[in-house]
């Protein structure tokens, strides 16, 4: 197995080093191969994600990807040319973001219940396309586009990924979350196409949420939802509200797969590079690694998986609230629980 | 003065009476006539918004809009054909959405903290246009696109009035909300207009956050935020958070204004139809109530808004929030604490 790891800018190197301790301590057989790309490279070189390093990210079984970014660098510069270009050059169609309150977890909500949600948003289409453009910049006519491209082929893949998800969990229920009463046309080849699967998962039950409503029920009813699939703008907006209410963005962790195999998926942490606490060792690497333990699911070691979760659910319920989170320690305690 | 009333379908005229009921008590020599529009119209006659109607709505100081919608219509129509083309007609730019946790009222927060948040979201742009199409429908090529039209006139004259607003607050403060990163046409068109108009207002501080973000800081520290400025989907799902967490949609008030004057602006809840309660008499008006507050403000009556808030204020800080709502009785109380 060979693993290519992108630590990036800020805590991205801190959370990643625990998260390859973790993986060590389950599978040491796991070859990993640093590659340093992020706002750090491109202050030195102007370069963001060479082709080469691409071909060579290729040939790997998968990729850790710890954080990007640093406030130097103008905004959208590392997100298209980075972050979004292996998504989009790795076809990763399905962003996958499971969102559990674990035991002993403070939730900002005064009564969470349980909640245990897999996001499953899509990943290399909607208004992530960058299609669009500014016209008369900078004059009082300027007009700037954003076009959502949708198409049956992406739409199709990334409900089925879901369906198939939520036919293998106990609860057996789908929830669509879009704008259909607005975006009626990316809306209605949505819920056609769930309606049409629908048919080859009987098992499986169907509802839908308009995103505002289900922004809100995240909130005040989160345990109606299971597995839920959306769009790519509406589940970066969702992901994060169920990450605010299991606990925050230093719990949230996320797959970006090519469920078709071709390319390397990719794992990482939900929060981004946090340069205002990089380097004073208290980032929680406990997202990186349940990104590794998405990782070892997917390449096909169920029972590693289990191992990683289950410490990191044991760390969670014995960990004291109140005191400050050590990045080594919190990996050398995950690392010994798991291996 | 002269107000056109919707009540519309479902709870809508419920609570639209009780609006009304309030509204009487304080400005007697408002003048309501209702029109018949919604769901049950489209239903009976299938019609949305006759073109003589919406001459007839364009004659009057104001629009009171209770809810319209119900199961039997299919998603999209009477959004498109009424609800948006009222906004889109009467160039309703301004959706106004304060989002304010009054003393006594139960959030689903376990620390809430102070929250006190005008959100101010465009309202004739956007996603929301309705430009877009389908190309093959049916069929395993199909495409489907939603086009987000962003003009200088447009974002210009809202984050203009949301500068004035911030202005007139104590913190004055302003948060632009987009996706600056990911939508770069359009979120530097949004940025660009806020940085330019910050130099006309050096009195107000200016602060940025992703959708994302800010869909989690509301959770977790909704405090940060004073005026927020944002696009219309944006717009849609971050207000329901910042309802959600303060007491919820029952609660939730909204004017969709023309801010120069030229058409009438229209008040109504965030609240839908909710034919499940519908006739049960336990819909919550106050939202409701709140929008006549805001339709008084907007009509040059701020001394009679105040009465209303006040009015709203003191009767949920003497609630118990265990009791069943009663629509007439909250409205009741609140004709007599206002008039
Ligand atoms: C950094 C940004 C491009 C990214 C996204 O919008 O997808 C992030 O918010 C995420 O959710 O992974
Ligand atoms: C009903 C729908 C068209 C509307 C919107 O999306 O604007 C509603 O959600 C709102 O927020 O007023």
């Amino acid at each position: 197995m060979r693993l290519a790891v992108v630590p990036g800018d800020g805590i991205g190197p801190e959370v990643v080093a625990e998260g390859l301790k973790v993986l060590g301590a389950v599978a040491p057989d796991i070859e990993a191969t640093p590659y340093d790309l992020g706002a750090a490279r491109w202050q030195r070189t102007g370069e963001l994600l060479p082709d080469s390093v691409l071909e060579e990210l290729r040939g790997h079984d998968a990729i850790l990807l710890g954080a990007v970014g640093d406030p130097s660098v103008p905004a959208g510069i590392l997100e298209r040319g980075l972050l979004l270009k292996l998504r989009f050059e790795l076809d990763h169609h399905v962003n996958l973001r499971p969102a559990r309150l674990f035991d002993g977890v403070r939730s900002p909500l005064a009564e969470p219940g349980a909640i245990d949600m897999l996001c499953i948003r899509e990943g290399t289409e909607g208004p992530y396309v960058g299609n669009g453009g500014v016209l008369r910049r900078d004059t009082p006519h300027e007009v700037a586009t954003e076009v959502s491209l949708n198409t049956a082929f992406g739409v199709e893949r990334v409900v089925r990924y879901a369906f198939e998800r939520a036919l293998a969990r106990p609860r057996r229920h789908l929830t669509l979350i879009h704008k259909t009463n607005v975006l009626t046309h990316a809306g209605s080849l949505w819920s056609r196409t769930v309606e049409e699967l629908s048919t080859e998962f009987p098992e499986v039950t169907v509802a839908y949420s308009h995103v505002d409503a289900a922004a809100m029920y995240f909130i005040t009813d989160p345990g109606r939802y299971d597995v839920i699939v959306t769009d790519n703008l509406f589940g970066d907006i969702v992901t994060d509200v169920a990450a605010a209410v299991t606990g925050g963005i230093g719990l949230a962790a996320s797959g970006n797969l090519d469920v078709s195999g071709t390319n390397p998926s990719m794992f990482e942490p939900v929060h981004g590079s946090a340069p205002d606490i990089a380097g004073t060792g208290v980032a929680d690497p406990t997202a990186t690694v349940l990104s590794v333990g998405l990782l070892l699911d997917h390449l096909g070691r169920p029972e590693l998986a289990k191992k990683v979760n289950a410490a990191v659910a044991f760390d969670l319920s014995t960990r004291d609230p109140k005191a400050t989170i050590r990045t080594t320690e919190v990996g050398d305690r995950l690392a010994a629980l798991a291996g």
